[in-house]
């Protein structure tokens, strides 16, 4: 089975028909290790299914410091929802961790499949319900939890990355130098 | 027109009958100021629509302090979003800011009108896409932005709330103490 097809499978049934009219509507990209998908100010005109590799959402702020948002490894879908919803400038940036293999769902495909396939309203109402929770998760881990118990949520959210992901990436995603990540996660071996 | 159809009316267009049939799913609840609608720990049942009055949705940290992630004023939908499609413990309390006539919809009944009235699955779509921008918004507001950046962005996502709810929790949202917002108001005026 073509893998955006078991990640829609999870959550709706779709007849041959509706797999094909579905895969027809995809673009095939790859991208290469830092090659930007997205850049914060244009449009984001469509949501991206990992194939393999991974993708990252983030923003730099005032200070030139890099905050990453969220980490989309294989299975994955990404976006910035802000401006594909509202085709505003987008508040984010999204490029490549890795060497990545992704499908673009572009919006005005979606919202023509929306009306096709009604399915997919469904599939795409539980995969939002699934990343608002994650978001609100974040919201709450930042503002409440220490470094870290930040860091063991960031392994139970993405068991996949722990040991795949630059050191620097996962300690900018929980907001600490890559130096203190370090000797966190030699104090947490130790402490096992 | 009843509030809650004049919400749904917002994105989707349903039938005399289909929104009778909506009606009587809902259960009314009054609650008084500071009354608990969900209790950390708690299985989250049901999605509140807020008719009149203002609910909030917090956690408490290990240290005591209180950290708001939500208000729902008039017109909003709230949830422990995790604790309802997961039936999990809720991870947050909700409660009310003050008197507050709220409509419940049972996740059961919800899952029941999506299967009856299909157009709901388009309805909660297009709000928990909503609700997953402000949660993404807010996540990196809190990374990224400083105390005064956070307040205007709380002025524009709740223009009703500024004047009506206690500094306190305003302070808590932003993540500041009731004198640093005060002095920070202060200066916004005397600036303008």
């Amino acid at each position: 089975m073509h893998p955006i097809i078991a990640n829609v499978s999870k959550h709706i049934r779709l007849s041959t028909e509706e797999q094909a009219y579905f895969l027809a509507m995809l673009q095939a990209k790859s991208l290469k290790k830092k090659q930007i998908l997205l850049r914060e100010g244009e449009i984001c005109k469509s949501s991206a299914f990992v194939i393999s590799g991974c993708l990252r959402a983030y923003t730099i702020d005032h200070n030139g410091f890099e905050h990453i948002l969220q980490f989309a490894p294989k299975d994955w879908w990404i976006a910035d929802m802000y401006s594909l919803i509202t085709q505003q400038p987008a508040t984010l940036s999204i490029d490549a961790v890795e060497t990545t293999e992704i499908l673009l769902l572009p919006r005005t495909a979606q919202e023509q499949l929306f009306v096709e396939v009604p399915a997919f309203e469904r599939f795409f109402r539980i995969i939002t319900e699934k990343a608002l929770v994650t978001a609100r998760r974040r919201v709450l881990d930042t503002l409440s939890l220490t470094a870290q118990q930040r860091y063991e949520n960031f392994c139970k959210q993405y068991p996949t990355l722990i040991y795949t992901l630059p050191q620097k990436q996962i300690a900018s995603f929980i907001g600490v130098t890559p130096e203190f990540l370090s000797k966190m996660r030699k104090e947490l071996l130790r402490s096992k």
